[in-house]
């Protein structure tokens, strides 16, 4: 991956709706809640926990196949709670990685979730210290 | 805004290619850069900066707005240095905020820039003293 990322993102209405994108990655539209904008994208903060969730995952997918463990599904579930004061930030944020493997053990998840938040997840490291991150994990073998 | 958001993440093929989700929003495509997946989407790192930005402009936007002031277009360009280790998190963010008002002055957009640092963007209290955010901006009269 490049050493400089560069996203840019602007405004598209007379409220507060963004347009945003990246290489040449689908633009995304960003919103905020009524009546400072009219609801109709991503807010930042959820897209923040969004890219939490996609980097944990990925991190976490390639850790167990580097394991030599095969992964039939994988699922994250992010939910963040947020304070209810400024800054409206995360005071908490739950994963849940819910996996379909015929051979991943509990050991095997956990110390792939451990590495990805010590080590391989860059967008963990960005949260670190500013909100508790609880993670669960559930192993379906089908 | 609610007090919980909540998004859902899913492995979409046997790389690390991730589709997410949140509320009725479109669906985005995350992937990360060969030879680990195939370089078709955005990176979870990618798409932290882009809602920094984003969160960064809506409250800029709303707080300038507050002061009476006009906005007739508004761009931020954010650019994100990454370390060159694990966790390749960012080291650097620089945010430029490029806007078209003609009765902002350089006073407003400091303020603006420094309410939302200190107050008002969650995504920035989020990853306050994890990174140094470098700010920019221009004022284009017209």
């Amino acid at each position: 991956m490049a050493e400089q990322l560069e996203v840019n993102v602007n405004l598209t209405n007379q409220k507060v709706q963004f347009t945003g994108v990246s290489r040449s990655n689908p633009s995304i539209t960003f919103d905020y809640d009524p009546p400072l904008g009219d609801g109709q994208g991503y807010t930042g903060l959820e897209m923040l926990l969004m890219s939490l969730a996609a980097c944990s995952g990925t991190s976490i997918v390639a850790l167990l196949r580097n394991m030599n463990k095969s992964i039939s599904e994988f699922k994250v579930n992010g939910k963040g709670i947020r304070r209810t004061e400024h800054p409206t930030s995360f005071q908490k944020i739950f994963l849940e990685y819910t996996l379909n493997s015929k051979d991943v053990e509990n050991k095997h998840i956990q110390e792939a979730i451990q590495l990805s938040e010590e080590k391989f997840c860059p967008v963990w490291a960005m949260v670190k210290n500013n909100v508790e991150v609880v993670t669960e994990y559930k192993i379906i073998a089908s």
